[in-house]
C-alpha cells in the first residue's frame, strides 16, 4: 500500500483543476468537479473512445458552428468553492427581515414544518431527487404517499376525487375555470368569481382565461347573475380573502339549477372545523397546501389541490394516482388515466400539467399523518383561538370587526373604518406585518406559530394606533364556529392518517416508503429530456435556511432585500446565459413558462395591431406540453413534419408558413430537438418564421446541451422558456416543484407577466400565471448557487460533458441497439435515442420489456416512447460517473444477449426474464419456481447485483385495470 | 371514510396532552408526545396488561418509595414546542462570535465539511443512530467505513496497525503511555513528554499517569535522557505545537536502542507531505482527525486516531475492525479481538474504549475518500502556501520568525520576540483570534479555509502591530518542504480512496453502505443497557448550525457566550436532575465519566490524608467499564458477590467493607442494576460504605430509569456520571460520540477536573481527562433541547413510559420466556432479561442463535450475554412505538415456536433457521436450496416481511477466522 511513488506535481493533475487562473490558495472545494461524473482523465478517455482528443475537437463536430458562441455567458468566469458561494449567499439572506413576523394571511401563512419531514423528506435525497413517477415498479414509495394525499384532499374538502396536485393557489382556480368551461362543452363562455377571492386568484384567472375566449367577471357574489345562461361557472371563496365565513348553500343549490358549476376557493386548515365544500354540493374545492408544513418560501412552491365530484373525474386537470395491481394481483399504484395527459393526448389533453408539485404534496400529506385528525384540528383551533382574543380584545377597544361581530369568521380578523397605514405602521413598529385591504380596512390572519405574545404585542400596537388604553388579552376555551358552518363529519380516519404520530414512527414510515424508491442516491435515472443531473448538498443547503424559508410573498420589498438581490442577479445572469434581455422567474414549470411566452407573443402581435395571428406551428417531435401550451393560450396548432433524419422538414415549415402567413403567430421547436440532435437549418428556420412576421419560441428543455456553447438568443429566437429543474440543478422531487422561468428579446420585455399585489414584470404585462410574484422563490438559491459555483467556465464545461456522455454511450451502445438519429458529423447532443422496434418485429420483445428489465440491474428506464414510439431516449447528463455510465452499457449490453437468446429460441417468447421483468425478492425467492430460467438469472444477471441490489417492489403494474376500476384514495386496510 | 362522527372535545384528547397548564394558544408542536412511542390512550392499554390503572401505580410498585422523590428535576415543569426551544437556544447561539475566524491552531484547525458527509452522513438518521457493531451481519456498512479509516491512518502514519478511533488526541497520548508502560511490563516508571507537545495532551498525560505510578517528565525532547533505563516511552509532537517541524529519526533509534517506545503525536493533513512517522521507526503515531471534515465544535467531538507497529498489535488499545469471512466464505467485516476488550476481560482490558467516536470516524475517512490522495494534498499545500506567504511578509517587515526561518515548519508559523498582547489585538481588530504562546511569542496556524484575504488582513494587521508599511502578499507556487521531510511515498492508493470523488459517486457510495446496516431508520434496536431512544430530528438540528459548529476551543471566553449560557444551564439541570451540586462535562463517555468519577473520589481521599484508601468495591453484574475504569485510576478492584436473586449480596458486602476497611476508597454501583431492578436495599448499601469511610460512585448508564423518579443524590452517593448518549438523547452515531459528565455532591465539587488552557473546573481540580475543556461541547445542543423540549414533566414522563414499555414487554414475553430477574413486586425497571440457557441445554439453540434470527425480522439483537452469560437483555425505551414493541413480541413468539420445533424433533437440530440464521437474499434464492425448511420461512417468517424487508447482508461472521488472521486494513481489490 505504500509502495508507489506519489509524482510531485499533484497539484497539477487534481481532476477538473485544469482551468482558468487559479493558485495554490483558491478554493479546494470547487463545486464543478464535484457536480461532474468523469475526472478530466476518464474524459480523456472517454474522448478518445469517440474518436476526438479534447472536448472542444467533440464540441466543434456537435454544435453547427454557425451558432456556436465564444462570450463568456455569465460575468463571472470562474468556478468558485462550495463554502465562498455559500458564504455570499449567506450575506445576501441576511437582508431579509425574518425578525419581522407577517400575519399578512392572503393565502399564505405561517406554519412549522415537522422536523421530522424536514430532515428526512425535505433534506433527504432519496426523496428529493426521484423523479415523476413513470416508473410504477421502482416508485412505489411516493406513489403511496401521493395516494395518501389525494386521500386528504378528499377528506377535507369532501369531495371525492382529488388529483395529485396542481402548481399552486392560482393555476388551481383557473384549470378550474377551464373544467367549467369543458363541462359546458365551450358553450358557456362567463365565469364569475367573487371579489372576495384573493386578488393574485383573480388575476391568474383573467391572464388564462383571455385564452379560452372566457370572460371573467369579478363582483361580490351577492351580485351574482345566478340564472345567466352562458355562465359556465362561478368562484368562491372560503373562508374569503378578508377571512369573512359565508354560508353558500343557498348559491350553490340556485346555480347549479342554472347548469352552473360551483367552484371553491377554500382552506385545508379551516376545514377541519368548517362543514366542506362537497357537503353542501359544490363542484369543485381547490386552493394552496401551503400551510400544511410547506415553507412560506417568498410564496412558493407550495402545492394546489383540486378535488370534484365522482361525476366530474374523467373532466379532472392534472395528475392522478391510482390503485391497480401487478401481474400477480397484488396490489399496486401506478398513475391513472394519462391518456387524459398532454403528453400522450397533446393538444387534446384536459391540462397542462407535466411537472406539478409532488414533493410539497408528499410534505404536506406528512405533516398530516404526522398530526393526524386530532392534532390538526388543535392547530385549526389555536389559529382560530388566537383570532377570537385578538378580536374580543379590539372590539373591547371599541374597533369595528365586521366579520368577528357575528362569529363569521375563521382565522383572519378584518378591521374596517381605520387609518390602514397608521395600523400597519404600529404593528411593524411591533414587529408584525399586517395586511391593507384598502385604505380604511386592515386584515389580521393569524396560524399555527401564533403565540399568546403575539397576540398581547398586536393587540398593544392597535391600542396605541388608537391611543387607546391597552387591553389584556385572555385566551378562550371556547373556539367553536356558528353552528351552521361546523363540520359535523370526521375525516382522515383512515389508518394512514391515525398511526404515524411519534418522531419513530414517522421517520421509519418515511424511510419504509423510501426504501421502495429508485432515487439518483441508488442509481443513474438516464431519463431522456428530463436531465436527472446531481442536486449536490451544497445547491440544495440555502433553501431551508430561515432568512429564506419564512418570508411572506407580499412584505414590503424593502424588507426582502435578500430575495430581491438574489433574483436581480439571477434574472441577469439566465438572460447573459440565453442571450435575451429580460427574465420572469414567475411560471412554476416548464409548461408555465412555454404558456407565459405564448401569451407574451401574443401580446407583441396584439399591440401592433396584429390580432390574427393565433396559428402556432410545431415540429412533429415536440414535447406534448408544447401544444398543450399553445392551445391553452388561445393559439390554434398546425403541426410540422420531421425527415427521415429526424429533423424539421423545412420544405413542410416553408409550405405551412406559406399557408398560414397572415395568421403566423410562431414556431415552437426545441433545440437541440427532442430527437437529441443539432439541427444545422436552426438559422435558416429562424429566419423563415421572422420573415413571416412571425416569433421564435425555443422550448429551453434541453438547455442543458447549450449553455456557454450557443443560446436561444444568438439562434434568433425570440422567447425561450428554461427548466431550472432540469439545467440549473433543481431536483424533480419525484414530480416537482419546478421553476420555468422565461428570458425574451428586447422587443419583448414590456409584455412579461405583472402581478397584482407586488410590483413586478413589464409596463404592458400580461398579468400573472401563477399565484406568487416570483413563483418559486425558495427554491430559486439552488441554481443561484449552482451558477455562481461553476461560473461561466464550468458551465460550459457542464455543458461539454453532459454531451461526450451522451455521445461516449451512444458509441458503446452502437454496435448493440440501432441509433436513430445522428447530427452532420454522426454525433448525438446531451442525449440520443435507440430504437427498438426492429427488436420488438424480429422477437416481441419491446422497449417496454427492456424498461422493466433494466431494473432488475439497479437501473430507472431511460424515457420511453418519447418522443418517437418504440424507442427509448438515454439521457446520462454530465453528473453521471463514467462507473455508472460504463455499468448501465453493461446492462444494455447483457440485456441485448438476452434477447438474442429470445431471437434464437434459446429463451421461450413470453416466459422470459424480459417479459416477466421486473423480479421482486419476494417472486425470486418463493417456494414454488416454474419459470424457464433460474433465480439467480432473475435477480442478478450481472455479479455485482449480489454485492448491491435495489429490489423492485411489484411486478409488472397493470395499467388497464387500474384506469377501468378507477380507486384514487387509500383503500380500507384489510389484515395484512 | 366521512362517516363518524368526529369528538368535538378533540382539545382534550389529544395524544399526550395531559398534562400540566395549557390552554388553546399553547405550543402545538411539543416535543413530548414525539419523543415518546405509545399515546396516552395505548398507555393507558398496556397499563392493563400490565394489571396496573395508572403510571404513577406501575412506577410506585417499581421503584422503592424510601428513594422516590416528588420536586420537579429541573426549572421548567412545562413541556414545550419544539419551535419554542430552538429559538431560544438559536438566541443563545447567535452570543458566539462566529464572525471572528480563529488560527489558533494547537491541535484545532477551521475546515470544510463536505455538504455530501454533512447531508448523507451526519444529518442522516441511517448513519447516527445505529450502535456498536456488535452485531456484524447488520452492520456490514459502517464496518467497512471503519475498515478503511484504519487504512487511512495506516497509510497515514506509515503504521500498519490502526485502531476505530480513540476519544480524542489527548486521551490517545495517554493510552500512548500506558501502552509503553505496559510493553516494559510495567517496570518503567517514567514517560518523558516534549515540551512542544500540545499543552492539553501533556495535561491529559499527566492526569492519567498518576494512576500507574508512572511520572511524566516534560522537557524539550533536546534535553531527553535518551539513555534511561527507566523511561517506558517518549512522545513528540510533529509538527510541534508552536508549528515547528524536527526531524527525530536520530532520536527514535536512539531511545529504542535503549529499550524506549518512540511516540509521535502528529497530524494527518501535514502527513500528506511529510515523511510519516512510521517510516523513520516510531512504535506508535497518535493525534486528532479533526481537521478531516470535523466542524471545530468548540473542541469536539472529534476523533483521536493511533497506530503502531505490526508486532505492538496486540497491545493495541481501542476497538479495532477486522476482515473475517462469513459462514459461506464470504469475506465479511466483524470487530476484531473483542477479548481485549473491557466488556470481556474486565479489570485486564488494554484500555477502557467502550463508546468511541465512530460517527466522527467515519466521517473523517469519508472527507478522505471524497477528496483522495491529490485532493489532499493540494488542500495541504494551500494550508502550507498560506503559511509561507504570510511568513515571507512578516520576514519582510523584520518580524523574527524562527521557524518559517529555516523552513522547519509546515502550516503554523511561530513569531518570536513580539509583545504578544499588541499582536493580539491587532488582528482580533482584523477579525482574527491568533495564539499566544508566551508574552513574547504568538503562533498563526493556517488551514484548508484560508483565503488570500485573510493572509492579507492578518498581515496588514501584523503591519500595524508594529507600525511597520503594509506588505502585498504572492502566493508561492512552490510549497514543497525541505527534502528531509519530504514524503516520498504514496498513500491512499487504494481503490476506495481513488473513486468517488464525485457527489455522485460519493453520495450513493454512502447510501449503498448505509442500505447495509440496520439502524433506528429502520427498526427498533431494543439492546439493554444502551438506552436507544428516539434522537429526533429537533434535538439534532441545533448541532449544525455555524455558531456552534465553527468556535475554536481557545478562543477568550467572551467570544463564547453562546456556549457558555449554554454550558451553564445544562450543568444546573444536571445536577438538579441527579440530586447533586457540582457538574462538570468534560468526559467525552461513559467510561470517562467513571474515570473522572474515581480520580475525583481519589484526590478527595488524598486531600483528607486517607491516601490508602486504594479499593474499589465492584458488584460481579457490573458492566466490564467499571473494574476498567477502577484500574486505569489506580484502584484496585474487590468483587462483590450477587444472590440468587441478582441484587447484590449485602452480607457479602458487609464482609467485604469490614475486610478491607482502611483500603476502602468506594463501591461502584449501578442502578437499577444492571439486571434491571430497582434494589430495594440500595440505602442499606449506600449507608455501610459511607459508615466505612467509602465514597459511593454511581454509574449512571441506567439514569433512563431513575430521571424524575429518584436521583443519585437522593439515594445518597456521591459522584454519578451520565451517559447524554444514552439517557439524554444523543445518538449512538455506530458506536459514539458520546458525553458522559460527572456530577457530585458538595464535598467532591472542588475536585473537579481543570483544563490547561480554559478556565474551568474545581479549586484543586485533578486536571484535565480531556483535550478540550468542555468535551464534546458542540453535541450538548441535542441534551439541551431535550431537556428543555421535555420540561421536568416529560422527563419524568419519559421514564415512567420506559419502565411501561419494558414492563409490557416482559409480561407478554415471560408466558414464553425465562424472566431472569424481578424487583419486589414482580416489575422490572426499564429493562429485562431473558434466560436462553434452559433452551440451550434442552435443544442446543443459544442466544446467538435467536439474535441472529431476529435479524430474518428485521430486528437487531437484543443485548447479549451482558451481564449475564447466556442471556439477552431487552430494552425498549420509552420512544419506541407500542405498534413496533408489540411486532418485536410477536417475532420473539414466533422464534419461540421455531424453537419448539427444533425441540420436538421436527426441525432438525443444526441445520434449522435459527441455526442458519440470519439469511441474506443471495443465500435464500440461490439456486441451489437443500435445507430441511423452505426458503419462504427463512425469509418471511412472518407475513409483514413481505412488504418491508431488511436484508442482512451476510450469513453469520466467523468471529475465531477473522482474529487468526487478523486484517485489519482494505484488502487489495479483486475483479468482483
Ligand atoms: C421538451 C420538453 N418541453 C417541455 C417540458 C415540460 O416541462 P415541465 O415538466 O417543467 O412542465 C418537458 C418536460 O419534460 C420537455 O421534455
Ligand atoms: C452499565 C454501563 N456502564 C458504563 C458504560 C460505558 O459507557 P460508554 O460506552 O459511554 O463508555 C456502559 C455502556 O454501554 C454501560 O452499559
Ligand atoms: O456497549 C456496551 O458495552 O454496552
Amino acid at each position: 500500500m505504500l509502495c508507489r511513488l506519489l509524482p510531485r506535481t499533484a497539484f497539477r493533475s487534481i481532476r477538473n483543476f485544469s482551468c482558468c487562473s487559479r493558485n495554490l490558495l483558491s478554493s479546494t472545494d470547487l463545486l464543478l468537479p464535484r457536480h461532474l461524473g468523469p475526472s478530466d482523465e476518464q474524459a480523456a478517455k472517454m474522448l478518445k473512445v469517440c474518436g476526438y482528443n479534447t472536448l472542444d475537437e467533440l464540441t466543434n463536430k456537435t454544435v453547427p458552428s454557425s451558432i456556436r458562441i465564444s462570450r463568456n455567458v455569465t460575468d463571472q468566469k470562474e468556478p468558485r468553492g462550495e463554502a465562498d458561494v455559500l458564504e455570499e449567499l449567506k450575506k445576501a439572506a441576511s437582508l431579509n427581515r425574518c425578525d419581522i413576523k407577517s400575519y399578512i394571511g392572503a393565502g399564505y401563512y405561517n406554519t412549522h414544518v415537522p422536523n421530522v419531514i424536514l430532515r428526512n423528506m425535505l433534506e433527504n435525497p432519496a426523496w428529493y431527487t426521484s423523479y415523476t413517477p413513470y416508473q410504477g415498479e421502482v416508485s412505489q414509495g411516493r406513489l403511496q404517499m401521493l395516494l395518501n394525499y389525494q386521500t386528504m384532499i378528499a377528506d377535507l374538502t369532501g369531495l371525492p376525487m382529488s388529483n395529485a396536485s396542481l402548481l399552486d393557489e392560482g393555476t388551481a382556480a383557473a384549470e378550474a375555470v377551464y373544467m367549467c368551461l369543458g363541462m359546458s362543452d365551450g358553450k358557456r363562455k362567463k365565469f364569475l368569481i367573487s371579489s372576495d377571492v384573493h386578488p393574485q386568484t383573480i388575476g391568474v384567472c383573467k391572464t388564462r382565461a383571455s385564452g379560452w375566449g372566457v370572460t371573467i367577471e369579478v363582483m361580490h357574489h351577492s351580485q351574482f347573475d345566478v340564472s345567466a345562461k352562458d355562465v359556465c361557472g362561478v368562484l368562491v371563496q372560503y373562508p374569503a380573502t378578508d377571512g369573512t365565513v359565508d354560508d353558500f348553500r343557498e348559491l350553490t343549490k340556485k346555480v347549479q339549477s342554472f347548469g352552473t358549476k360551483m367552484c371553491v376557493a377554500t382552506d385545508l386548515l379551516a376545514l377541519t372545523m368548517l362543514a366542506p365544500p362537497g357537503e353542501w354540493g359544490a363542484d369543485i374545492a381547490l386552493g394552496s397546501n401551503q400551510r400544511f408544513g410547506l415553507p412560506l418560501g417568498y410564496g412558493g412552491p407550495s402545492a394546489g389541490f383540486f378535488a370534484t365530484q365522482e361525476k366530474h373525474k374523467r373532466k379532472m386537470p392534472g395528475r392522478i394516482i391510482g390503485m391497480s395491481k401487478d401481474t400477480r394481483g397484488k396490489p399496486a399504484l401506478r398513475m391513472a388515466m394519462q391518456t387524459r395527459e398532454q403528453h400522450i393526448r397533446r393538444e387534446k389533453a384536459t391540462s397542462n400539467i407535466c411537472t406539478a408539485q409532488a414533493l410539497l404534496a408528499n410534505m404536506s400529506v406528512s405533516y398530516a399523518i404526522y398530526h393526524g385528525p386530532k392534532q390538526l384540528t388543535r392547530i385549526a383551533q389555536k389559529a382560530r383561538a388566537a383570532a377570537k382574543c385578538f378580536s374580543a380584545a379590539l372590539t373591547q377597544m371599541g374597533y369595528d370587526l365586521p366579520n368577528a361581530k357575528n362569529e363569521h369568521y375563521f382565522d383572519t380578523v378584518r378591521i374596517d373604518n381605520v387609518p390602514a397605514d397608521t395600523c400597519l405602521s404600529a404593528c411593524l413598529k411591533a414587529g408584525y406585518n399586517i395586511r391593507k385591504l384598502t385604505d380604511t380596512c386592515v386584515c389580521v390572519a393569524f396560524d399555527e406559530t401564533t403565540t399568546e405574545k403575539d397576540v398581547q404585542a398586536l393587540v398593544s400596537a392597535f391600542a396605541q394606533a388608537k391611543n387607546a388604553d391597552n387591553v389584556t388579552i385572555t385566551v378562550p376555551t371556547d373556539v367553536s364556529v356558528p353552528d351552521i358552518f361546523t363540520r359535523q363529519t370526521s375525516f382522515l380516519t383512515h389508518s394512514i392518517f391515525n398511526s404515524y404520530h411519534s418522531e419513530t414512527d414517522m421517520m421509519r414510515y418515511l424511510y419504509s416508503l423510501q426504501m421502495r424508491d429508485l432515487s439518483l442516491a441508488t442509481a443513474m435515472i438516464p431519463l431522456g429530456s428530463c436531465t436527472m443531473k446531481a442536486n449536490t448538498a451544497a445547491v440544495m443547503i440555502p433553501i431551508t435556511w430561515p432568512e429564506f424559508a419564512n418570508m411572506h410573498p407580499f412584505v414590503p420589498l424593502d424588507q426582502a432585500k435578500g430575495y430581491n438581490t438574489m433574483i436581480t442577479q439571477m434574472e441577469k445572469d439566465l438572460c447573459s446565459i440565453t442571450g435575451f434581455a429580460g427574465c420572469t422567474l414567475m411560471p412554476n414549470a416548464g409548461s408555465q413558462g412555454e404558456y407565459t411566452g405564448l401569451k407574451v407573443i401574443q401580446a407583441y402581435h396584439a399591440s401592433r395591431g396584429d390580432t390574427k395571428r393565433t396559428i402556432c406551428l410545431i415540429p412533429h417531435s415536440a414535447h406534448g406540453t408544447n401544444p398543450a401550451s399553445a392551445v391553452l393560450s388561445g393559439h390554434s396548432v398546425v403541426e410540422v413534419a420531421c425527415d427521415t433524419k429526424g429533423e424539421v422538414d423545412v420544405k413542410d415549415l416553408i409550405a405551412k408558413t406559406n399557408k398560414y402567413k397572415e395568421q403566423l403567430s410562431c414556431l415552437m421547436i426545441t433545440y437541440p430537438s427532442t430527437h437529441g440532435v443539432f439541427e444545422d437549418k436552426i438559422k435558416e428556420i429562424v429566419s423563415i418564421i421572422h420573415a413571416a412576421g412571425g416569433q421564435v419560441y425555443m422550448d429551453g428543455a434541453n438547455m442543458n446541451a447549450q449553455v456557454g456553447l450557443t443560446s436561444p438568443g444568438d439562434i434568433g429566437a425570440d422567447v425561450c422558456h428554461l427548466n431550472l429543474h432540469k439545467t440549473f440543478a433543481i431536483p424533480h422531487g419525484g414530480g416537482g416543484p419546478g421553476v420555468g422561468p422565461i428570458c425574451v428579446a428586447k422587443h419583448l420585455v414590456e409584455f412579461l407577466p405583472t402581478h397584482p399585489v407586488i410590483k413586478t414584470g413589464g409596463s404592458r404585462g400580461i398579468g400573472n400565471v401563477s399565484a406568487s410574484p416570483f413563483g418559486s422563490a425558495s427554491i430559486l438559491p439552488i441554481s443561484w448557487v449552482y451558477i455562481k459555483g461553476l461560473g461561466s467556465y464550468g458551465l460550459k464545461k457542464a455543458t461539454q460533458m453532459a454531451i461526450l456522455n451522451a455521445n461516449y454511450m451512444m458509441k458503446k451502445l452502437a454496435p448493440h441497439y440501432k441509433v436513430l438519429y445522428t447530427g452532420k458529423y454522426g454525433q448525438c447532443a446531451h442525449e440520443f435515442i435507440i430504437d427498438i422496434r426492429p427488436i420488438k418485429a424480429q422477437c416481441g420483445i419491446s422497449e417496454e420489456d427492456i424498461a422493466k428489465r433494466l431494473m432488475d440491474y439497479n437501473f430507472h428506464a431511460p424515457t420511453m416512447s418519447f418522443p418517437v414510439p418504440g424507442t427509448l431516449m438515454i439521457e446520462p447528463t454530465e453528473s453521471e460517473p463514467l462507473y455508472e455510465i460504463d455499468r448501465f452499457i453493461e446492462a444494455m449490453i447483457s440485456i441485448r444477449n438476452e434477447i438474442k437468446e429470445v431471437e434464437s429460441g434459446k429463451m421461450h417468447k413470453t416466459n422470459n426474464c424480459l417479459k416477466n421483468a421486473p423480479h421482486p425478492a419476494d417472486v425470486v425467492l418463493a417456494d414454488k419456481w416454474d419459470r424457464p430460467y433460474s433465480r439467480e438469472k432473475a435477480a442478478y444477471p450481472l455479479s455485482y447485483l449480489r454485492l448491491n441490489k435495489f429490489w423492485p417492489y411489484c411486478t409488472r403494474v397493470d395499467n388497464v385495470f387500474g384506469d377501468r376500476n378507477l380507486q384514487c384514495v387509500c383503500p380500507p386496510v384489510k389484515k395484512l
